[in-house]
Order: structure tokens, then C-alpha cells, then sequence
């Protein structure tokens, strides 16, 4: 699977678990809720520094986001 | 630590123990050396696109990649 939709997914996963909204997951992260969409979507070739943001967003370690069967 | 230095360091940890250049990590995950050298010294806000690049060159999973004292 395309790395852009898996991390895509995964995000959305995560988002789903803890019960926020995209905008809620953009303010946290300091980041722009579309682009938390774009992302979501597959659409964006995310870099190391915006995920960082989302995952400290989503309150998840770098290693525990990729230990998915998504990767 | 800045997540860019964070993930050179690991990047070039990796790739000593797998005992190969930087030149051969570049060949082998289809980037520029010089653009290997860059991230190993935490001057690239690395893409997930070549953060996978680089993983699979230097065969190993993403969460292990992560699975470290540096994140």
C-alpha cells in the first residue's frame, strides 16, 4: 500500500479512537485542519516534523503509530 | 531532540551496523548521496516517501526504525 494512503489511515484510526474531530486533531497539532484532510486522504506526502506534530496530537510514540498491520 | 536530528541519527546508526556507505545506502534507496548525507546530519525535514525509501534500503520496519531511545 502507498505509504501516503497508509499513514493516511492510520491517522484517521488513531483520530477515530479518541474520539476527536479533524478540527480538533488540527488545533492540537498546530496544524491546518484541511490539510489534517489532505493527509487523512492519502493526498500528502507527509513530512517527519507535521507527523511528529500529529502523533504528539494524538498522544501516540513514533514506534507504537507504525506497529500496524498497515505497515 | 529535534525530530530531524533524532531520525539522522538513527538513520546513520543503522546504516553502521549494516556496515554500508552512505553512497551505497543512496544507491540502494534510489536517492542522492548528498541528499543521505544531508538527513543524516538532521538538515532534511525527510519526507515519508523517502523515510521508507531509506528504511527499506536499510531493511528495516518502520516501528523498529522508531523503537528507539532517540524518539
Amino acid at each position: 500500500m502507498d505509504i501516503k494512503i497508509a499513514v493516511g489511515q492510520r491517522i484517521k484510526e488513531l483520530r477515530k479512537i479518541r474520539d476527536i474531530t479533524q478540527e480538533q486533531l488540527a488545533y492540537i497539532s498546530e496544524l491546518d485542519r484541511t490539510y489534517i484532510n489532505s493527509v487523512e486522504n492519502g493526498r500528502r506526502n507527509i513530512s517527519i516534523v507535521n507527523l511528529e506534530k500529529i502523533t504528539i496530537g494524538l498522544k501516540v510514540k513514533l514506534d507504537d503509530f507504525f506497529d500496524d498491520k498497515l505497515f
